[in-house]
């Protein structure tokens, strides 16, 4: 909510945000909902890259694209789990002051790194340009839909008008539960129990991958959050899947739904947070063979043009 | 956020929201955050005037003006206190129907009609053509925040994604509290105390205003809900007065924040929901003393331009 008032209020229709590639989905449909552009600029292993950020926003200069805001989520990324190096972080900040661009920095996930460390808020680093979104919803209830936004007091302002505007005022029920939580229970201890609760179904995932996943196949190593961010091999339709994978009672994200651009087909997020470490072995195995016989598929098809093999059957191309 | 939701689904900026005049201050709120334009059409003592809203409608095609939403409370309306007669209920749908705008039924207050009466809302005599924005607001707990939405399939198909780019989704604790109060409490028991809570209240603010008021002063005699509607003499303005009210410890909304032009500046609304009998009539009391050193300093001023009478001081027009 935070995130689509902000949108609201920065935003006319074709007014550009940058936002990594791939970005979370529910972001992408706020700016969807405002009719906002959406540029994607690469990560890596490290986050966001800063060189491809300054050549987006340059190339968007020249192009007479107003660019309105990053949104960027710099700690175990949703949906490839990559945090932002702390060096990078600087840099990137000093990019969006030259191009007059406010940062919007999404941090629901900054608590839950699996060996205890806390990254450094862009918000703490420039206040002045950084909107920080933050929720209670991964470390204590998302039923509750309970989040917070730290931003600049001219921006603060107009989102209370926003916020008054979408929905009166938020359910104070909800704020006085996660007040008397935090006044009252352990919470830090909860988050220690919760970090390691994912950190070992993290691991179980990442060992269920090397163990089960055909080659080929390449996946992140997150160190903290929720999800994983797996590229299967050419030829392979992540979209066009996952019937098949649901029909074998194994789900994920098609990494499609990711990008606004349409690409990510190669890709898909897997998530460890909720289930047992069983049952990620069980669904990585069964996400192992609904790929591979995709793939004899995806193989089979590639000898169509050439008249080498014909396959029969309902799924033809 | 019914309400606002479906303004984003059909209004582009620009496009017009046909609302009673005065109209609910949080739905001019979101209008004016699409960038939609109000057009306010007058009622009477039984509501909307239909002549009025055709003539508008006719005027709005003639301009090329998009009319987009017809938004109405036709129960109990905030802020006039008025009530839509069931005969002008299905001229007011065909009218609409015969300019193509959907109608927004907001009827937060149906249930809390003094004599018990329920009106059959605008929705069930046409359910393609209105959206029904319910609330438990008034009738269960606002801080709850759950309301729901009636609407047309596909309508409901669109405010769902609508809803989820908002906010995801709503708190479901606060809908299972919701469901079990209307599951296992005698709600309707609790309602008819509220009827006759607000009722006592309303005849408190009716006999203080006829005890206490100047003459010269009109107001509307709510049949339920919580609001009366009051006219002050003219040269008083409701706006520029409510320093003093406040100061004087009352307060009132000024009708000005009830138009989207600018107009109400003689009117304000009374609201008797929460204070109890005798706090209502020391409000009015104290209401009444202020309009009555504001229409002797009106009055004064009017004896500026011809050289009668100056009134020395800080206040001058």
């Amino acid at each position: 909510m935070g995130l689509d008032l902000v949108t609201r209020l920065f935003c006319d229709p074709g007014d550009v945000v940058v936002a990594e590639g791939p970005s979370y989905v529910g972001a992408l449909g706020s700016f969807a909902a405002y009719q906002a552009q959406v540029v994607h600029v690469a990560m890596d292993e490290h986050g966001l890259i800063p060189e491809a950020l300054r050549a987006a926003l340059r190339q968007a200069r020249i192009t007479g694209q107003r660019v309105k805001l990053l949104y960027t989520i710099p700690n175990f990324h949703n949906p490839v789990g990559v945090t932002l190096t702390v060096e990078r972080r600087a840099e990137i900040l000093e990019i969006c002051r030259t191009y007059d661009v406010l940062v919007v920095e999404d941090n629901p996930y900054g608590l839950l790194g699996f060996d205890g460390q806390i990254y450094p808020a862009l918000h703490s680093l420039d206040p002045d340009n950084v909107v920080y979104l933050g929720s209670f919803s991964k470390t204590y209830a998302s039923g509750l839909r309970v989040g917070w936004v730290l931003a600049p007091p001219a921006v603060r302002e107009k989102l209370v008008l926003a916020a008054e505007s979408a929905t009166l005022c938020p359910p104070t029920l909800n704020q006085m539960i996660v007040s008397s939580y935090l006044a009252t229970y352990d919470w830090r201890s909860q988050i220690k129990t919760f970090q390691q609760i994912y950190r070992e179904r993290r691991d179980a995932m990442l060992s269920a991958l090397e163990q089960y996943l055909p080659p080929d196949c390449t996946w992140t190593k997150p160190d903290g959050g929720f999800c994983m961010w797996l590229t299967v091999p050419e030829g392979v339709d992540t979209r066009a899947m996952l019937p098949g994978a649901v029909a074998a009672r194994v789900a994920y994200a098609s990494g499609a739904g990711f990008y606004a651009d349409g690409s990510g087909r190669r890709q898909l997020r897997l998530s460890y947070c909720y289930p047992t470490p069983e049952r990620i072995r069980e669904g990585v195995r069964r996400l192992a063979a609904v790929l591979e016989s995709e793939m004899d598929l995806a193989h089979a098809y590639d000898g169509v043009g050439s008249g080498r093999l014909r396959i029969p059957g309902p799924r033809m191309p």
